[in-house]
């Protein structure tokens, strides 16, 4: 099921609006691409509600947000959802400031999102309304394990009841869940951490899945994280002396480039609960 | 005459002004760099007067366009053409969405650009004054073919004696044309679609290409173009096992950084029509 | 000493605050993650006070500045000059518009930097109150030979005196001096200029620095000039045919991942004046 939805997405080629952060919006343009997708990004409120019209998704990320940018995320919010496109949250850093924290809150009370994929603080923070993030990354105290996992994955679960949104928390453990099942998924390396938005990318990435599998979308989900950390793991093996995070970050763009279903069936690691 | 354009760009060094979207911009500046120029990016109205003034070419990109930005770009456009600086505009994203169509037309019936570049479906809608993009990429209907060929050189000559600028319209085959002669140009590679911002880098490239050579500018456009498709030719040889778009960007932009007139003149492929 | 000041950084892995241009910003979260810190971009007037508040450096880089960005940096910089915080200013452009120049005059005259850093033209503007720099790149005449050398070491530690900063100042000769002592950096390679924001990158991962070593300092500073100067020697090493500044980039940043203390005590070319 899972690795169908790389084969459906490579056919539809779904175009998808990002509204995001300026620091890693060229390697999200660029996965965007390597998973047979296109990008479109804008974020003047002028502009917005034509441009998400156009495309099948909307991505929108929350790291550089401004006051501009903010405005232009609820009006393409609203317009994608009157055309009943997949609409994906990534709350980058709430927890480690009011204005984040309090415009995704407000971002999720007024539209209704598909998904909704953090790493494990900022999702905690949306749980809970407050939160203490430590910057864009998160907390290592709240890391899902082996330990947590069964209580990690009735929050996940919980949450997304309690949303109805697919609630997405990746880390060292990725957790994909809908009020019923939860896909938990070891795949990736933990030298992705040391790259900016290998996160942000997901995003990009996991929109235009589920753009071209409105109809899986759980799967979908999950198959975008599968894909992403699959690549992480492709992307290490290519990885030649003297070589470092900035040219990992090319070698993952580089392996879901070259990913095809045979690929991702081989090396995906996930089991339902 | 072609070849000549790349050893005098890199003897005289110009430095460009971009006003130009966030998701391409570090590799437009590297793309300059690579090419023998400087870049500087500036998009605040209170800065770009004086920023546009020390330059020898202003690059207009409106892609992530905003009002801010719109207005720096009049600003910046005025005060380049009072100074005589090469102008050129990148319409990205025109027919996808009003704002881009009208702030594109408006800044053609302000300003002379020396050249307008686009992929076919932008510079169809500014010779209709409106028209169908998909996002930013053309739509395969408008595609330059050879079939079509006779009819599209007719368009862009018809459309630069109309507006007074060179057509640069890049796709398969690209053609770069004022309104008696056109360049048909048949480098690159299909795989450059794939990249983010292949036609934002070739627009910088190209600006820096006109400042160094503005007695030739014809020729300076079509040598950027047989340049970009040149560097996306030698930029696949030397791909390697496993890499993929991410890779290739930086291919392509390394290859620009050692071509030299030489190469270019052995791989430049185009005919005068 | 210098050599100590990684290992410190590497252990206290501070997170960093940057406001800074848009062009380079992903290669400046990259090379602060490269480094061991952490980065996180913020803007907006209404999140910067929180945002800085978590961390423990702020870098102030006025490339692209606009009105909103400038207001931000004010914002940010009295909260982290409150909270004691490492502040460093990147002055990129100072020289070459009187907006960029005015504002850093005005962010040295209300906020106390720990570190100014920037070209030999962007320091001399500053110094001087106006002046002509070539763009973001330093003006030929001005540099730092070994002619000049004493005149410019006795320049910048008269400027440190005045200001109360460190200064640092980049070019084929660094000096990083406060108003007594005075590191001559020898590190780097010519082709560095040929990339887009090694200066960038540099202030973001000196801020780093700076915030893990607050003690030293001076050694911090000049530690993190020695850190990207061989990186960018290590970085030429691993070169392969065909490759140029693209790649290059890429290559430094790798070379700064994989640096520790023994590798920056053995390349560390300097002497104290």
């Amino acid at each position: 099921m899972i690795d169908n939805c790389l084969d459906v997405l490579r056919k539809k080629a779904p175009l998808i609006h990002n509204i995001t952060n300026y620091v890693t919006v060229n390697d999200v343009a660029n996965i965007i691409l390597a998973c047979g997708a296109s990008p479109i990004m804008s974020d003047e409120p002028q502009d917005v509600a034509e441009i998400t019209s156009i495309c099948g998704g909307l991505n929108i990320n929350i790291g550089t947000l401004n006051q501009r940018s903010i405005e232009a995320m609820f009006i393409a919010g609203h317009k994608a959802e009157e055309l009943s496109h997949q609409l994906l949250l990534d709350p980058v850093g709430a927890g480690a400031s009011s204005l984040r924290t309090d415009t995704a809150l407000k971002l999720m009370k007024e539209l209704h999102f598909n998904v909704i994929r953090g790493n494990v603080s900022e999702i905690k923070t949306l749980a809970k309304g407050s939160g203490t993030t430590k910057g864009v990354d998160a907390d290592a105290a709240d890391a899902v394990t082996d330990k947590n996992l069964e209580q990690m994955i009735a929050f996940t679960k919980n949450f997304a009841a309690e949303t109805g949104s697919i609630i997405a928390i990746t880390g060292a453990i990725d957790l994909v869940a809908d009020q019923e099942h939860c896909y938990v998924i070891r795949n990736g390396r933990p030298e992705m951490g040391k790259i900016t938005g290998t996160g942000c990318q997901l995003s990009g990435m996991m929109t235009a899945f589920l753009a071209a599998n409105p109809e899986n979308q759980l799967e979908a989900a999950a198959a975008a994280v599968c894909t992403m950390g699959l690549a992480g793991e492709i992307g290490m093996q290519h990885m030649q002396a003297g070589e470092g995070n900035a040219t990992y970050r090319n070698r993952i763009i580089d392996a879901v480039y070259n990913m095809d279903s045979t690929i991702l069936k081989q090396g995906a690691k996930y089991e339902l609960r």
